[in-house]
């Protein structure tokens, strides 16, 4: 993606890493950068006492093109044995969505996009309806719909996720309001790399139909969770939750009104701390670097 | 309580009632305010789709003393076979507080209550340690604890919160982190006037230790509940509920520390409303009339 | 708008009044709804100590068309020399928005319109840039624009605001980022009927540059306040506000960025609960019936 | 304070540090903590584009005590000409409160301290009025009350102060509602050690009576503002700000009792956060790292 520039220019790196715990890691990745020429623009790092893990995200700028500053890196990657991702910082990360009625999450998601506040680029809508044909053709952004009605056409639904995946070299996977729940296959397929909007502040409301529950008993915050999909429904790593107060006069129509806004914000939010690499995966919990 | 005065003095009433909706209610308790001399200063109304209830909380300024106004409602009350309550607006309910070994609720109940911002009084706070008792005595309030080492210490407790309700004539019993969990038989006889504090934000984490589940599940907010306690546990309800936002740097210790706040608040909350008789309950539900 | 029906059709009305206060206005503004045949859904009412006025707002289901209803409650009234609005629940407020370049708020209202959760029709857009044309275009909106470049410019301008408030019997003019300071005639020509979002925690950052002024005072929390205009700037009635947290590391334009957001979502809930009529002014402060 | 302990102790350093930014800085300091056998626990960062300075906190587990740890910051200190502060976590700072008669402020501090949430010892409350003496008592808090009756019984009042900081070697001076306006020459004197909790969210009801403001006004949210003492009133840098909802329907004496509540919170939260070497200065700006 980045040729190495004259070395006047300045790149602007994001390093976030994960390893052991154990002394002198910060020296060693800040040696690293200080013999890359690289300035820290911002850095934070966690210490997990669940998991013994240490983590780390770095933005630096420095001269240095991609191929120099892999290199002033390889060794404190090799010798902490770390998991070490290297991107440019704001480098639109390549993303599916994949929708199916209801609007709301995917406008967000797209009127952000457009306005340059979310750093992504959305190649595809992939829906089981066609419903937001005209709304994702507004933002020029190509769409798709291919329904689901069995087994069968659940299956192909699902095979052109995965081709389209490889088609796009995409980087994440958002379910903005999708509805269907994914097969064990593709979510693994997708693992760590796919993130859904669930319409209640989990754990509360897992299920079909959260807001009804939550009208049935009466609770007087409703909200939303963003989390990455894995095999056990709606138990994925949190990235971000809002709740919103409601009372006893609203009905079921109205807290899912109420609802959507923070569906809306709460989805786009995951998928921009994604796409600047804040998220990183700490057993079943995230690491959220804001 | 209140003897009829002179006409010159100005009583405020709250009245707060329920019956089966229909139309015709809200003229016809307004005209028995209208015949009782009464100004209305406060009312609020719902009427419940769920439940087919309609709701009402009234506070009316005038000159009429109980008896005048009780005569002035009667024949409404009968008409629509309603549940009606009278009381004087800031009447200290009479409130039993029970606790353990944690202070940061009891402080905020009786700091406040000294403050003049929650209309109770207390005549007795009854543990099952000592561990309060300086706290409680600060603020000469009546305190006696009384171990519960087994199955019989627990019938004796519980006896002892029986003798002490009808003693002191209670109106509320408030578990203010009394962390155990009562009998069904004293459950029944506190229905509808005993509210406890649940610190989480139900019905997310539910049973013990929820601020350990919320840091394994690395939860992005953490929370309260003020509820009604049923014989099923946890499920009564809802009064109010409370959260704060949180990260993944939270210890458990800090997760508890942070949540103490927000149960405190929560607590005082919901005393500060049934004392207000702004809490009507409408099946699972609540009605609060803010 | 609305012609009788035959009775077994049931109307939905919205009534909000206000007058001077005194004891008997629920019971005989309750009675005539009883005479209209009507069944209370919704009510609330305040009497202002500042100013001695009552306000209220009643929403009633009742078989009487709008002539039967308005015969109804015109004795009460007129007894009381009420402020009297008589209106059906739901239907859409003719609504003018006047922007500039910025399309978060017109992006927003537009979208909420058509999802059906903001009961108003916008027959213009009018804006003085040519900007926003493709958004509005998306949603089958007109637009127009018209620069402002010199004084006659911005009068011409205003006369076309005026036009269209004629020509498409405009209820509400929502300034939706316009940027453009109201001459002191049209404010008085829109007087209680135009809406302003202005970009901080009134009265905390008047003028321009609200984000600028935030940035450089070190405020935790950024926001928005939606308010009537007047002509004396920024210190309209505050319809509604909202904040949000930052902190230390948020440059200028993150602050912006983020509080776009809140602009948007303060903004639109400002234009619904004035749809509704449950937005009235008492003196220099809002009544908001939620 | 802390003498080196055998080597198999671990102590837990904080290091608050602040210079003019530059490349290598993170590397130099975790050489320095690499050098003194420490191990990072927690550490934030950042650099501000306003002033041109770089701000640093770091957590070290380390065997060595404050001399070998100095040591081994020395020379970083020296090359970077930093401002640096090195302290043990947890160690309470020695804390003067100054009071008046409000005593919500007063009990949150001494409540929390005591509850061990907030690393602070308190050896003295000083106040111009004795209402909260049976406060303080009950918390085995020395007081004393120095009535402020006229200038002359200020600058008693003031040189009181100055003893008082002298005598208990205070780190830090907490106004809780003090309600009297510091004379310049106090201000300097305690300048970057002295909070202040102000009511109302600054910048927007300064001076007296914000909640009355608050009310004419019609604000939609109240809140409350802890910032560093200046000589130039209510415009010292703002360390925490919280905010609630209010409707029209509260009084000025209920916004008061709301208030409170954010009150107390905000400014225990601020001392919090400054006993824990978490509060920096730059500029007219704060810098918190959480």
């Amino acid at each position: 993606m980045t040729t190495d520039a004259p070395s006047h220019h300045l790149f602007h790196w994001v390093v976030s890493l994960s390893c052991d715990d154990g002394p002198g890691i910060v020296h060693a990745v800040s040696g690293a950068i200080v013999a890359a020429r690289g300035n820290i623009t911002e850095s934070q790092q966690f210490a997990s006492l669940d998991t013994g893990r240490f983590f780390m995200r770095v933005q630096v700028e420095s001269p240095a093109g991609r191929e120099e500053f892999e290199a002033a890196l390889a060794p404190v990657r090799e010798r902490w044995n770390m998991t070490l991702h290297l991107d440019e910082v704001g480098r639109p990360l390549r993303t599916l969505v994949l929708a199916s009625t209801a609007g709301h999450c995917v406008n967000d998601l797209l009127f952000r996009q457009r306005a340059g506040q979310l750093p992504v680029e959305i190649p595809l809508v992939l829906s089981n309806h066609g419903t937001l044909r005209d709304l994702v053709d507004f933002y020029q952004v190509p769409f798709e719909s291919l329904a689901i009605t069995d087994a069968a056409a659940k299956r192909a639904f699902e095979q052109r996720v995965l081709d389209a995946v490889d088609e796009h070299d995409i980087e994440l996977v958002v379910l903005a309001r999708y509805m269907q729940i994914l097969t064990p296959e593709l979510c693994d397929a997708l693992a760590g790399r796919c993130i859904n909007i669930h319409h209640s502040f989990l754990p509360g409301f897992k299920g079909a139909n959260p807001y009804r529950q939550a009208h049935a008993r009466g609770v007087k915050l409703i909200g939303a969770t963003a989390h990455f999909v894995t095999s056990d429904l709606d138990e994925g790593p949190i990235i971000e939750q809002n709740v919103v107060r409601v009372d006893h006069s609203r009905s079921v129509a109205e807290l899912v009104a109420i609802g959507q806004d923070e569906e809306s914000r709460t989805l786009s939010q995951a998928v921009k701390w994604f796409a600047e690499r804040r998220v990183l995966v700490d057993g079943a919990r995230t690491i959220i670097f804001r």
